[in-house]
């Protein structure tokens, strides 16, 4: 019932028929090959496994490992010729090894598959991307501190519903960044703990009846320790998708970040400038500088959760072991790890170079009678009103300096008394906004002192 | 603040610095030279109509559209050399015109800006898309058709809950996908119709005082009219939405699809057999073929998936007009278009290239008591029992057959009256499966007869 | 090998061991009673046909309508008495009628199943929402025109990046989103149109050997027709998903609007003024009026895309016809029109009620050189200048403003011919921000006579 | 501008006008209700630390503890009045405790706000959440160890692409579930250890004046410490995302198990046999027996992974600290709570009462040259062949059986060697399943062994 006329029909880009079709969607060398290095890495220790139980000879584990480093080496310095009539990066690498070595080569497959072969290489390059994120995480933290230590008690608005509630200090808003990305870490580090288990030897999905040694290829690769169920360990991608949870998390904390940069780079704001390398500027209006590095940061967390998303739904109702459903599991994940350490590394840059508008913050930050709060809470701590009651007071100072067009510290003692005659002098010491934050001592709280203490545990904890 | 070293600590992939990184996460030549013959085709649109109005000397006009072709002809050739600095295509190609024609190259941009630029060359692209799209759901529904009209009459278990339920036909099933591909069309039609507007001339967000004539390159360029207000023209990602979300539907069809072929294909089925182009097969068991094909269209639903995830999210919350994080969105539709035509293309190929096993599927129809149903009717419609108490005798008799260990019409006519004497010899005729899919004459039903209705009608729209 | 005693062991919460849980992820009528009224009305229909065509008798036929008012008016008056060991509305309206009119009742499922039923009702109901979407845009649509009525010439500052870009008009931000909500409704025009055919009939997936009349059921229930497959009838659930993506799309766009409402609203910006009764305030911060009805609308793209996610991944790789799977669909669609509908409402509430600060926009239109685009725009068309050497001239006038502390119109005509003596007095036409507005009237363009013909084609649209 | 007719005009769901659509948008107290005990927790450890600190009388606490005790009996009775005027749980509470102890009762909120007492409750009800799944987790896991056990030596087909590849046993696969959900609990105690910080304290955003002692609350309620930032401990919904993240990837895991439970209970199939319990039946084909709860749980990863869509969206560039859109967090999680845990009960039910077909599964076993791999391998051991040539002679074997019609131990020893003279008798020992089972013997293998040591193992993890 086959046509090929029919797929001629509607146009050029499959006209070459259902063999280039099929070519088209099922070889995976176009991506696979991002992870050469970790699959002659595998191959290697496999190899020298393969040795070490007798299963081969010792002259041919040394020529196959000899052999896969030249392999390497082609790769590396773009000598390579990949074939896509070999489909993936493990033909492509053994056919290669075969032209350099011979007979031996074809022993190398002794024990494994390409099943927990492609697991294994998988893994590898999951596990790295683990570890740049970890670097790219301490970079970006080490910069927020940098900029808190600066600005410990700098006064700003802090905000909710984006409406000023109460002042804090530039530092404490950095240092809450540097807690988010704290736990990304801590995420990164459990991510990599829980996936550290080798696939390698659980071959197409039942073990294998050569006597191999599991243990011995896990230790090679850093692993900490063989996978124990075979039909588990080819038939797994929770490294993958919990990395893009880790990703998709952090790409959200960046994104709000971003967002809170873009909004304070506006002419409205001025909060912050930033640097004329993370913007794009206007040939015409010389002081327009668009934040398109953090624009496009704030978008990172679509393409993320995206990639996300399309894996989840991929491997949703899998039945065991290996589908080939599964290989549509590396490109999101290349794809997603990019623009992680991109928008990483990009947002620590902007950071290091960003400068913030002291002045405008503190105005800003005196600004809607910010301090009400202290206030409040000084005819409770002072006069023992009940917290509600100290909110009814308070209301009635603001209002009162509302319709005088004053801030609350312009108003006299008298006048304060006349709403509540139990005010003293002491309340001025409350009022302003330096007044107000240095007040804030609670642990975690945004006076100065605070946030020095937790720059002094960071930088000890950044080293 | 900045401190270069700090990114070099971390490794070599931004080694570079800040200008590095900056570049890679603000360029966007790499992936937006896709869309160079629908850039064009609008600057030469463009060009045309600054002449018609007046606004450019014709002589200028004529060396615009003249150079624009040369450097169509570079790129398509490949002799086009893009450069990152530039950015993006738009500026690869206006520097590239520059080179060729000179001066009057800086007169193209008059009356437009980037931002309606690129919005123009995305739609036109999209739009082309919606085009291929269209061809590949009308070959896709032709080889269904095909089916459906070879096996109109052959019998095959109906599922619900993989659960046999009733008998139908093969062509009845064939033309179920044929009916969801045709509202994939219909969506498909009406976002092309919806988002054939045109944006060009809306310039960088608010129109522009040059006099220039909308209309006519919104007519050269295919368009149906120009979009009715610039600040929407150039915030408007809902073209790339909705072709994400139409895609989206019709990747979800293909996997159910899809994952009825690998469950056919299984040694427990056995109801098709792949063509072997679009499986593969293994080098020691020659009757295994694995349905990849079918594995990897199955999968391409979370690709495409995550694609509209990804740009639903970058667009949330983003205030008028064009944001940076707009940029996104090119490759998520290009990456998404490529798999939904390779995955209509290659189903359409395993379609036409598949063979039903008819006689495993009449033998599938007629097990269970498949037929129950139609005897509850017969006993209604004949005997005029309520629709309930008709179901209790069924009941009774599938309890009898089975206890028998045999079919419903093995039981002798005297076994069927000691459960309901009111059972006729007329009964054996809605009995077995033949008869059961002949009965379901209602619009709509399994009947061949119905099912070469259906299959006419449609042969005479697909054409 | 059951052990009821483990469920018991690891808490309350399905201490009733394995039936309590079967009965609670298996039974719907705590969610599918919403569709009582279509349930009712779809069987008074059926009920119709079925005595028109002869297969009921007309005193049965009597009997099971008027018996369906009275259930109709028990569910409406509260107090019926829904049972959830009936699992689902169609069992529990069934079993109520039965007991009104007694055996007649057991004759209304004859010619029809659970699937096809339970896909008629949810169909009807979600056509009802699209028509309450249609009401809701429109209400909306309306409440913008009146904004961008009264406001068709108060400048504003047009945003790119959230910097100042070029002055635009408040009438013309107003008619961008006008034109979003029509491209939703148009969507939600075509949703209703394409998913408007009949399941009804289609039974349990194969059609039925009663000689029904599908046409009429379809004519009564305002189907357009009835549809043409029945195991697509049964399996398809694009209808639930096309409302979802049209849903998510104008939830993206509330989202936006939410986002300019909420910044618009900052102490920074002061664009607007929400009214009361769409904000909550501070008991002691008179003037802090937090814009929660924006934030919870702009959250509501989050909700309803979640549900988008949930049901297109419920569907993925289902084989035909019905699956149990299926019965998650409800829910979802449910919680999203909901949330559509309220969020629909109260944006329109809010745009009802807004007041603009029409001297706080026109302030920050001016700022930043907004027009300095006009202004090498006039170098172009008046002095015949390429459009990029007139950036460049524009360039050094604003950094001779800059230099001097002054906006464009404040420089001499001396200081603009000291870099380009072509520059006349009629330059000083083109600049302020009020002239700039006027200048673009390109079709689309945000020239106040441009708003207004907008305003009025939507008007006439609108009613 | 207002005009309340225009909301009435489109229907009655908001015909009462603003007010009514904005306390529907607004409240939450129809969800938040649902912590309750954690709100009452919080608010007794708070009191009680003001207390011990000297911020509030011993008296107050006292009365204040004790009310809270009778809000939270009459809540738990169901004689609590719960208010939408009071907008949320925490206004409910509080209201009613001044009903109960008066004037004492305004001092409660002394040094803290809603926003860290929101944070604080959703805390605490998502780490009793993580509690419950991992109980309801070893719970499974359980039931799956005990399954293995019975049947680790069973053999049955292992699958790839759904195609028979090689034997492997029943315990073995069961075993393969236990690794993930050891996976997924692991992920669990992560989550719960990560969550593990109090936010109360943090008051609105900024820390409090109050000589608060946050460790003592925290202590009470059972958190490892305070947060260290008051500012991220109101804006972190960190938490709730990762719960919906580990989650989500069990229910994806679910859906895997689920999904062969479905195929399994397949007519074509037979290879388990689910119980009655978790299945509906068919009154007139008794035989039939739909998997409903397997395709529930199916389902359940879309309606998970649509939360975690949903609250990732929201949450996606919003600005420090706290905003409204963040209430949208909690029915999300809720809802994927409820049916996680209901999800899990269900298939620990499942797998309890499932009989495996032993019969069917070993005959499966056995088809398609299934030990072809074990030939080869034993060609590689015995021989000294190398893998790719044994791979070569093991094919030509195959085609030999199949062309003969029989199994590879039915050929004989003679046609054997013609293939490749070096075969001995001893080649027999492998050929046949439970040789080839019993073979696979490398760590993490299928060998019934390896699956009783992997069965000890989790027993004595399990307890």
């Amino acid at each position: 019932m086959a046509d090929q006329s029919s797929n001629q029909m509607w146009g050029g880009r499959f006209a070459a028929g259902p063999d280039a079709i099929m070519e088209a969607i099922n070889a995976s060398i176009g991506f696979d090959k991002r992870m050469a290095a970790q699959d002659i890495a595998g191959s290697r220790a496999h190899a020298a496994m393969l040795g070490a139980t007798g299963i081969l000879e010792p002259s041919d584990v040394e020529a196959i490992r000899e052999g896969l480093l030249t392999v390497l080496s082609e790769i590396e310095g773009g000598t390579f010729a990949f074939s896509t009539a070999l489909e993936d990066i493990h033909m492509n690498v053994e056919a290669r090894l075969k032209e350099i070595i011979g007979e031996p080569a074809g022993r190398l497959h002794t024990g494994r598959s390409r099943n927990d072969q492609v697991a294994t290489d998988f893994k590898l390059w999951v596990r790295d991307q683990l570890d740049a994120a970890e670097a790219g995480l301490l970079a970006l933290m080490k910069a927020l501190v940098a900029q808190a230590e600066a600005g410990a008690d700098w006064v700003m608005p802090g905000f909710t519903h984006l409406q000023t509630a109460q002042p804090v200090t530039w530092g404490h808003h950095m240092m809450a960044y540097v807690e988010m990305f704290a736990r990304d870490l801590s995420r990164v580090r459990d991510a990599r703990a829980r996936m550290n288990e080798s696939p390698l030897g659980a071959a197409a999905l039942a073990g294998t009846g050569f006597a191999i040694d599991r243990h011995m290829t896990a230790e090679a690769l850093g692993f900490d320790r063989p996978s124990a169920n075979s039909l588990d360990a080819v038939s797994d991608r929770d490294f993958a998708l919990e990395f893009l949870g880790a990703a998709s998390i952090c790409a959200m904390h960046l994104s709000r970040f971003a967002e809170e940069l873009v909004i304070w780079s506006s002419a409205q704001f001025r909060f912050v400038v930033l640097s004329d390398r993370f913007s794009t500027g206007s040939s015409i209006m010389p002081q327009k500088k668009n934040p398109d590095a953090a624009e496009l940061i704030r978008a990172k967390v679509g393409r993320i959760f995206g990639a996300q998303t399309a894996l989840m739904m991929v491997m949703k109702g899998l039945p065991l072991a290996y589908s080939k459903d599964m290989q549509e599991d590396k490109e999101q994940v290349f794809d997603a790890a990019d623009n992680w350490m991109l928008a990483l590394a990009a947002m620590e840059g902007m950071v290091r170079d960003m400068t913030a508008n002291r002045e405008a913050l503190e105005a800003a930050a005196g600004a809607g009678f910010s301090t009400a709060t202290d206030l409040a809470d000084w005819l409770v701590r002072e006069l023992g009103l009940p917290f509600r009651d100290a909110h009814h007071v308070t209301g009635s100072l603001v209002a009162k300096a509302e319709a005088k067009g004053c801030d609350l510290p312009d108003l006299s003692l008298a006048e304060m008394q006349s709403v509540h005659d139990g005010i003293t002098e002491a309340v001025y010491g409350v009022l302003g906004v330096h007044n107000s934050v240095a007040s804030r001592m609670s642990y975690g709280g945004t006076a100065p002192a605070r946030v020095r203490e937790q720059v002094a545990r960071w930088k000890e904890i950044l080293g």
